[in-house]
């Protein structure tokens, strides 16, 4: 059973998940970093190899593109006990969450950038709507939506698909996000994301697509080479609040920047969170989700894991200019 | 030239080195991690492969026992330019600061593991004396201490070094600590890294090691499997103050973690950084210097990324437990 910890020191909590140790390792990885894999426990036909679904896309099916199951070896679960806190030195708290896994096709393929447009807007669409279905449980505090692309970035199941955790706690990084959105609105009377939003598209040099209601470029302060944010034109605070911007717009930006750094890099692994508001936190107007993506291609080492800052030797200028020259077919 | 920028969101800030990028691989890794080199330009005799020496020690004698050296490839300089920033959105600053390489051993060593008591107390004693020096030099804030240890925690040279860079800011990490050990002194009186080693002494399921001045533990909130905390007994804020804890006594309690690691996990690559207080920060009641020691051996994934929050899936005390079996030839 899982527990949180809270550093007695920084306040930085970890999840101590021991059942995570049990869990297989499904597949071994080769020297080109793809997955090697005998049994795929995510392609139809082997849906008892899963829990049964949370949910199908499209709901009342006989069919379905996109599946949202229990993850089998959760780091959190809804029916966590409370562990009790030995001292005001050592807080725990139960493991409570949930963990789900977003199973992106219903062919076996093993990339976002494998799917046609409106398969990557379906997936697009099951997230916002899970999103939407989590925040109904007054428990959890924030849903992290997150995707390991690659064994190198973490992935240990190669069928595409993405992950959801649900926490009863507002992350670290989300907490400084929106303590320094508030800051620069409280000094601007702006939302930042909504400044960084038009610079990009008025600049340029580190934009690296637009459409009518999507930007996505390479931030200013990148930690890592080839580190994308993508974000709404239009202020939204909410990922899953479906008002402003559409499947589509989000699915087209996503596939055209995936698209471009498959190409640039030769299919990088990558990690790719979606920062978005906390559950029920209603329109924050200093505050606008955005999706990083990260290509998992230095060691995280010393330095940081000393400082808490990183070392980019690629600057965000010359990731943006080399991934605009690349045309691809459908974006 | 390289600089620092700062995200216009959470005010971290990022270095910025494209220079970084044109540094050779001096070696390749093998299958087993160990890195492969033709020649070293660690070993004695090869001092031309390195710019000259910034210190040897022992100091005035005809042969070096340790050697500090600029980094070929710093990542940071002591001539920086100032940059200008280009808007209030979007800060600047000259990558100012130095990046030093500690060499270890003049024998061909490729792992602390490796060194005599008596070496690895004369690379203690020059880290010390090194950071006294680097403080005289006020354009400077902090200084950073670390290891990387193995090919997959980032090493690029196998000769056994550890690096040293002095920053013109106190990175995020270390003043989150100042902060939350300053909230834990008002509150309790007491300083947190104070309570931290007598808890460890007193109750013992974290404990890994100690001497009559240095405690060894696992900490409650465990961010990796087999993370380790070094810190003294009594306190102390600065590495580099000697009065206190004696480079013996240190030498001897990361010595003996360190080869129960190496036992314990067969050689495992590993990151190391030295937490202390700011430069010239003078005596600090509520913050106590301690050293880190993190395992590579699990991917930082899209969680991790995505939420700044670690999942663990070996609870520390069972690590602690692992270690504390564990018996050394020297220690």
């Amino acid at each position: 059973m899982s527990e949180y910890r809270r550093d007695p020191v920084t306040d930085r909590w970890v999840i101590i998940a021991p059942d995570r140790a049990q869990r297989p390792r499904e597949m071994t990885f080769d020297d080109e970093d793809r997955l090697e894999s005998e049994y795929c426990p995510f392609c139809p036909g082997h849906e008892s190899a899963t829990p049964p679904s949370i949910v199908d896309f499209p709901k009342d099916s006989d069919h379905w593109d996109v599946r949202i199951v229990p993850n089998k070896y959760p780091a959190v679960r809804s029916d966590a006990d409370d562990p009790g806190s030995p001292s005001p030195l050592f807080e725990r708290r139960a493991g409570l969450g949930t963990h789900e896994v977003v199973v992106e096709s219903p062919r076996h393929v093993v990339s976002l950038t494998d799917l046609e447009a409106d398969q990557l807007e379906r997936v697009v669409g099951s997230w916002r709507s899970r999103l939407a279905e989590l925040a109904e449980d007054t428990r959890l505090e924030y849903a992290l939506l997150f995707k390991n692309q690659g064994a190198r970035a973490g992935a240990t199941v190669e069928h595409a698909h993405s992950q959801l955790m649900a926490l009863p706690m507002v992350p670290t990084f989300l907490e400084a996000e929106l303590q320094g959105s508030r800051r620069y609105f409280d000094r601007h009377e702006r939302c930042v994301f909504c400044d960084l939003a038009e610079h990009n598209l008025d600049s340029g040099d580190r934009l690296v697509y637009a459409n009518d209601a999507v930007v996505a470029f390479a931030p200013f302060a990148s930690r890592f080479p080839f580190e994308l944010w993508v974000t709404p034109r239009g202020h939204a605070a909410e990922f899953q609040a479906t008002g402003s911007t559409t499947n589509a717009a989000i699915a087209d930006a996503l596939g055209a920047v995936l698209d471009r750094l498959h190409q640039a890099l030769d299919d990088p692994p990558y990690n790719m969170a979606v920062h978005t508001a906390p559950l029920r936190a209603g329109p924050l107007e200093h505050f606008h989700w955005h999706i990083e993506i990260i290509p998992a291609l230095s060691n995280q080492a010393g330095f940081e894991w000393g400082s808490g800052w990183h070392i980019n030797s690629t600057p965000p200028e010359s990731a943006a200019a080399h991934l605009r020259k690349i045309a691809t077919d459908t974006y």
